[in-house]
């Protein structure tokens, strides 16, 4: 797993045991390395345009900077690859469009993850399944999230109400009322997460990321930017809803900062984007859901000490548990939920569901290279 | 199969009955209508920069194009989807660079053809399988010529000696000599098809090809901008080796023209343009094959009177047939080659012949969507 934030690469190696008391074994866990370079890239290809070969090679580059981590994981821990049924891949987001628009005199909505999973496969020499939002996305779906059917299928408790709450790049929930149904679950994006964040960061301090929210912490929120940064719509707006990097960019933040007629202290936008991100997740914990319920956390946002007090706060009926009590390394959650859809794939079992996605039916999700 | 002359959505119905005398049997051929809009994106995509966003949307728009085409050409002749095992899809190529060059400091070769295959196949309700070049390019191949196992399987012939020459975009052969192994097979682009004759006709007679050859016919050759053609080094070149239109393109044309201090007549351009291919063919037949073989053609270039004529001219010991002599419709051999590929990736068959892609090792082809 990739996120929009390009990070790190999180490699999850886990076995389904579909007969067992322990169905889920997450056997180990690590982020590597991303390298500069294509970090670089994928943040070039979202603000400018780029040429045709250089997406071409960016694919198959993606797959050998994949590979190579795959390869280093494994023997690393003396895991013979034969052992590995198949490696699930979410490929890295350059760009997510799920509302139809005009192009080329046609209504389109579309999703692009780059990686070429043949390459992926020949070069590790295991089967790959990957593409798994696009077939959600035909369907007239947001392709996202996906997640979903892993929350209910190892969280959902009848006698405990709970939302899942993951802050990646973008910040996104799972509603799990007790006895909900699976034909009837609710989970969207709440909006941004991490990405404004790590931007601000970068640009202001020359640093990757906010260490435990502390620069947030010695700024003063500024109230007029707050309400800026709401204006977009998409926090407020009713789900299924999902978003990405298309958006929480720094052109937002830079939009936003243009309609003050004076620039703030770069602290002080720090502590506003922090606020702006608790405010948007526990607006739609609010107003989408229900507010006294036990919220597990997942996501790299969780090591934001700042933020989860300030989200503590503002839902103080809620109960805060980590997902690491589950037995889920913390900013594994995803991974480990993708190579659950690729098991899904592999035993033909759908993997959307519609009442999260939007999509016209639930579908088998992915697409396999051997 | 669209080619990079972006011409037409050849579809071809075939059935593969491996046990019996006839292996191969071509039920319908057709070739439906390719968007303008779709090859006039194709062309910006290789001439100019574009936004990811277009790229992504250029996927899934495709597979709604090529949905809408197979749903038309199957329910025309009253076939019901569910006989239809699979689709083989090409994908429309826009980039192919099996040549490793620096990319994010590493050495990359790719190849990119645009379709979403996931989405393909919900929009059908049948599985796919498309991406068939990429496997041979991650193992080291030129990802091309793919169609030569299916001329070896369906045309190796013990007592004869033969050539099959493909004049698509980009013109390719298959050298069959008698008693050749698969192990030994040779099979190579020799260079430029009809991609200069169409674009020179679009661009100096405002006609999407030469009818019959007629306007290269009524011009003169000019041998000085015959020989500045060759220049380029590619027709020359030793086997294995594979071309598109990222070198054969109008810039390919205007850098030659550049270099004369005149501007030929516009038909002597296209008369020019029409020896070069003959010459570029029967340079590669002379050099890397022999002469006096049965030369098998297909493509649309075979429909090029004036070409065909100087190629018999040239290659005076060889005796010319055309494909349709052995039930395949000429402009559909590269589609019902896919077929193939499509048929050999669900019996878990190698597609791959490395002594014509160059790769190090036979493989599987084929990325399969569900």
């Amino acid at each position: 797993m990739t996120g929009t934030s390009c990070d790190g690469i999180d490699l999850a190696y886990v076995e389904f045991n579909e007969n067992s008391d322990s169905f889920l074994n997450v056997i180990a866990f690590e982020t590597l390395n991303y390298p500069a370079e294509a970090s670089q890239f994928v943040s070039e290809c979202i603000n400018e345009k780029k040429h045709i070969s250089e997406l071409s090679q960016f694919g198959f580059y993606l797959s050998e900077i994949f590979a190579e981590s795959i390869n280093e994981f494994l023997s690393a821990r003396k895991i013979p690859r034969n052992e590995v049924d198949f490696i699930a891949v979410h490929g890295q987001t350059l760009w997510h469009n799920p509302m139809k628009e005009n192009f080329l005199n046609r209504q389109i909505s579309s999703t692009y993850q780059a990686v070429n999973l043949s390459a992926l496969a020949k070069l590790t020499g295991i089967h790959v399944i990957g593409d798994l939002r696009s077939g959600d996305i035909a369907l007239g779906g947001q392709g996202a999230p996906l997640v979903t059917i892993f929350d209910y299928d190892f969280f959902q408790d009848n006698s405990k109400d709970r939302i899942l709450l993951n802050i990646g790049g973008i910040s996104n929930l799972t509603y799990l009322p007790k006895e909900n149904s699976k034909e009837n679950m609710m989970a969207f994006d709440c909006g941004q997460g991490n990405t404004l964040l790590d931007l601000a960061c970068n640009k202001y301090f020359g640093v990757g990321y906010d260490k435990d929210g502390e620069i947030a912490k010695s700024g003063i929120l500024n109230e007029e930017l707050l309400s800026l940064l709401f204006e977009d719509g998409f926090i407020k707006s009713t789900p299924p809803k999902s978003t990405g990097r298309e958006k929480y960019n720094l052109a937002f933040l830079e939009n936003a900062l243009s309609k003050l007629d004076y620039s703030p202290k770069p602290s002080d936008i720090l502590r506003t984007l922090t606020e702006f991100t608790a405010e948007a997740i526990s607006f739609n914990i609010k107003n989408f859901c229900t507010e006294d319920f036990e919220i597990i956390i997942s996501g790299g946002g969780r090591n934001n000490i700042f933020l989860m007090d300030l989200l503590a706060s503002i839902l103080n009926n809620s109960t805060f548990v980590s997902i690491e009590q589950f037995g889920i390394p913390s900013d594994g959650k995803e991974a480990i939920a993708f190579a659950y859809l690729g098991w899904l794939y592999l035993k033909g079992i759908t993997g959307n569901l519609p009442s999260a996605t939007g999509a016209k039916r639930s579908t088998i999700l992915g697409t396999f290279a051997i």
